[in-house]
């Protein structure tokens, strides 16, 4: 199932041809060009090949091909391997997938797994700056990043979203038990997203920090906003981790007072139908001698006396917030 | 929708003249004279021409122009980028604004975005103590930064408020269900009010730290007062944060011991009712052979021992504190 | 309401004369002598009177004025600025106070505010050990520190013995309503004590550090003391955090199992009053031809399989503990 | 009970031959040679052979000899011991076992304790690789630790399966008093991994950084390599905790709103059966003067009363959810 | 109440000569020779003596005679003063004592407090390993703390135990709420025990680190040895916190459980019940005209309906896991 995306080389931020990966002539590095490859969840095979050409270090070709790792930076030599997490909306709930990248002087190779678009946008948005582009590698990394974490924000505002939401139900008393599931779908998310951000401003500083040939002064600060944005991000997500805790907290104290208030109600409902089959079952009995059977308007006291009680309980339980 | 507020040019603490920020002329920085620039979300035209006129960097005005940061302090060679959040009460909850600063050798440009008062109160307050403005440009990123902590205290203060007022009402037992959506509201608040001020004590001891042109010697101490000014406030809202549990704590606590108390009248007042219920019945069976029904005595009989067992059930339950 | 309490000049351990703080003269810093003031809650002016003469900060001799502050230690060139809580109990609650100390070479300040004893004895046990006064403003500084760290150890011990009670209470299940409100008013406490002591072992610390003039080199084990006592003191105030969360968490739980008991409860005699309900209503029924009815003990019979019914329950629910 | 599993000299990645344990002049070392000795469960007098033939430090024999240690990595000299726990499923919960290795200049001991699987694999392993087995003692080291630690990745998927099943279960409602038991061994397996695993990543570390003879720096990336399993490992048992408590929330939310919903439920029917209860009640009664009675179709009448208002109140329920 | 327990000198590994703690010219310290003395409770007169013969610091000797101080090691000048608190089972709960050594050139003392064994084992293990008794002081130091440490293990696994039988009766629902009581005191002591072993891999760190006189280099592993079991003890009972958490969740989630179980049985039990009552009742109703009342099985007819219905809600019941 592995694919090459595309494979192209540029020159001066253009966009020279597109090359053969098959061909180990092609895919020579040539200063002043960068080759850019972009593979989706490729064969073994491929990957050995890249690696011949490349020298790329044989554990991060295995780390490349497995996948499952979490978002780091190393240095093999001069050669940079970045894992990052790439995550989309798949329908209601988020779905990561994981993008490597190996950045060596002249290439610039992408590795996709699982969910997650191609970066033919990155490509593009590389081409149309072209006086950016040209700064080299470095600055195609950055785009990378960048546009990975920028489409990290439309989740955490839907996620954001259901969480309102879900606080606006609990308050309403409108919830359900699907609710529940909501919840624990969202924490689940909240997990791999803070997974996906939380290594991210450490792996900014580090390249920041890290005097290599491929990291250019004059990018520091393209870095430093990625590491701002994925800072945000993990502000952003501590705070729904914080907020649907209060949502739980909400709706078990929710559910306590609702349960006094139904075991009130139920008290008071039972006190008022006790009370008529209580005395009707005392002017139910047998006894030859009950005066009170005799009586003309015995029957009418005792229904007014019954409604009379009733009416006085209702009164007591409604005033006092029971009913 | 964008608006410049107030555009001036200072001199050794005194306001010479009003600028026209569209004439790039007057934008012209002097020595010895600051130029200060307060806007109000202001269009992209205009932050280009501020950054074609002072050199900013490209980042920080997409910053300053987008909003939506959280506080921090950025050098971009010699201008510093400062971005704050401002607060103010919004009727019952707290309504969160931004405001950078761009402070470089010779002006300060404010940007507000969302909720916030304008600095007109900071302009008057520096040209009324002419001597310590006439320090310069810190003293004045000095003023705008201690005018808005400031303005965090009253907040925090009416959070305070209405958490001792939720945990009396909590308390008295006089708790209903708009407690929950209180409490929810005020967490909000707090987290907000926290991700105002928790990066600020960093950004001070960065501002003594550095040693740059900009931040003289002597203006110092001032920094640390604001940083002083922050702990207060960072440690005030951890406390309410505390506070708030503790009132969730405390309100479960007493819905489970109302549960408990309300279950134990249900019960009581079930039983003394049951009894006349299953005695009476006892006497409406309809055996040929019941003695007891021709007694003479018998119906009073029967009442007076329901009262007496409901008299004895009565005492025995007010005794154990169930009723 | 200013009040100068005591205002004095010492040598070699020894109190000269006292000294009046509206004289200039007097206040005139004397080598080998110094000059210990005395103030509670003062005006403006006599703040400023006093910075005149020794040379006070504007910002500390705000922060004196002005108090709620945090305890700390500042330097202002020479003159140490130190802000501590102090604590004592109003009856039943802990009412927390501060006091601000100036300390350079020569005198000594004491800003006292809100409820606090005076410092009258720390005068008097100065004066009883001339040895270790001759040491210096820097004794002074420990035994004011020591004397306000000592008097947190009663008040602590205090509330362990509150929560001792309260554990007990709760577990004889003796508690009532307003275990909840002791439990919210010494959290709070525990609160307050511990925002007066957590910063006093790092200002110890930075005491020790320094290589301050004023702090001598054999003081330091003293100040080594003091930060012992506040280190236990920290230790045991999260101790006694933890183990209000205990009681509350032990509350919870009890508050759960009894509930589950008188349901227990209720469930059984329901059930036992029933049973006479139910047969009597069937027996109670009109029917032409109900042929038990004509029985000559049906009656008695009746009764007897209701006694031994109910009496079967009673034994059952005893034996598994509902009853 | 202690037993020698395997002893052999190795030569350039090659077995030479197995060796006598008992005979001390083949358990000389020689360079260019590796000396390999598994033990499982050894006796003191063993051990104390192997003290004397390599000179191992008193303690760290007897940590090999009596386990309960934590993981670690200790120097004496030369000798690296290293401590790691092994984990295999028993059934359902997990087992954990210890292995404690000595390696030094030309050899490497393994002792084992407890459950857990031999190292012939790891042995095979590396004579397979006979090019990295040549680089000596640290892969030897790194290969085992790799084994142990690809063998916790099963497990942690098995206890990720659990939780899943139980988050399931909890949300369907289908769960009973046995998920609590499940959840209890759930954790205390996740302590018990958390436990193994945590001191890992700064084992590896350690060993990445000591320039110690014995760990060639080409084998680093090995290590980095370990270090990010083991860093993974972490990140997912933190992610399992966090989620089975979770679990423990939904199933307290869940059980709160269930108990809810009964009450109403109960309230609800109690409500309904009461009615007709309290009407026959009223008409039982014995009154000479009780017109109703006498109605030619007052019992159906009754009956149709009954019947409505029984009728009227389940539609009630219904509609708003109480049924 | 003072008493000194033992006091003798020793050299190279013997014990010399017991020696009188009142006779100045005994107590000198020789080259070569340590005097070892251990002290019980001592009085303020026999604590000034040593204070006097060995040049104690002032601060330790009150530290080490007032007690209550958290585990510390402290440096006067060349004299090591070291706090240990000593564990021990005091039927049900753990009993907490209280150790200070002052270790010296020449000499050690011994000064312990409340419940604690006396160290005549640490004498007669150091005297019979006189090789190692040779190396001095810090060997002492070592038999001294590896004694206290090595019983705080069996308290440890005795904590280990209750809760493991905690968890069970939890599980087995057999817990009552004596339960509440054990957890509580379980709590109390696990905290006693983290205040007692918290401070110690600090302690041993800093006695391998600083290079004193006192420590021998060739003592280090000892100490680490030392360093090693605490941690481990820390880590057992961190484990063992979260493991009586794990308890209250469980109790805490089979307290609802169980609630909804009773419950439901309640409802099942009532809805049977009043069934039967209700059609009684309607048939108990006085009316002229009810033509079932005349039919020759009407009666037989009812008692079978009524059987019937609650034949069908017990299967119904049953079926749902209600009863």
């Amino acid at each position: 199932m592995g694919r090459v995306v595309d494979c192209a080389i540029y020159e001066g931020g253009q966009r020279l041809r597109s090359l053969d990966i098959n061909d180990a002539d092609q895919m020579r590095v040539q200063p002043g060009r960068v080759i850019w490859i972009g593979l989706y969840e490729p064969s073994q095979e491929e990957l050995a090949k890249l690696q011949a050409y490349f020298g790329l270090h044989e554990l991060a070709v295995e780390d490349a091909y497995r996948a499952h790792q979490r978002p780091k930076l190393e240095l093999y030599g001069e050669t940079m391997f970045v894992v990052m997490k790439t995550a989309q909306m798949d329908g209601t709930h988020v779905a990561m997938g994981e993008t490597s990248f190996f950045i060596g002087r002249g290439y610039v190779i992408t590795v996709r797994h699982g969910p997650s678009v191609s970066y033919a946008d990155v490509r593009s948005r590389c081409e149309n700056s072209p006086e950016n582009f040209k700064k080299g590698e470095d600055f195609i990394l950055y785009a990378l990043m960048d546009f990975i974490v920028d489409r990290y924000f439309p989740i955490v505002e839907s996620i954001e979203d259901d969480i309102e939401r879900l606080e606006e139900a609990v308050l309403d008393g409108r919830s359900t038990l699907d609710v529940l599931e909501e919840i624990v779908i969202l924490r689940r998310d909240l997990l791999h997203m803070r997974h996906a951000v939380a290594p991210l401003p450490e792996i900014c500083q580090r390249l920041m920090r890290y005097d290599m040939a491929l990291i250019d002064r004059n990018t520091h600060p393209y870095f430093r906003d990625v590491f701002d944005h994925s800072t945000i991000l993990l502000d952003r997500i501590e705070n729904l981790r914080e907020l649907i805790k209060t949502v739980v907290d909400t709706k078990m104290l929710m559910s306590a007072m609702k349960q006094n208030e139904v075991m009130r109600q139920l008290a008071a409902w039972a006190a008022m139908l006790a009370v008529p089959t209580a005395v009707a079952g005392i002017y139910g009995m047998n006894f030859d001698n009950m005066p009170e059977l005799k009586w003309e308007y015995g029957y009418f006291g005792v229904i007014a006396f019954i409604v009379v009680i009733c009416g006085l309980l209702f009164w007591r339980f409604k005033r006092s917030g029971w009913l």
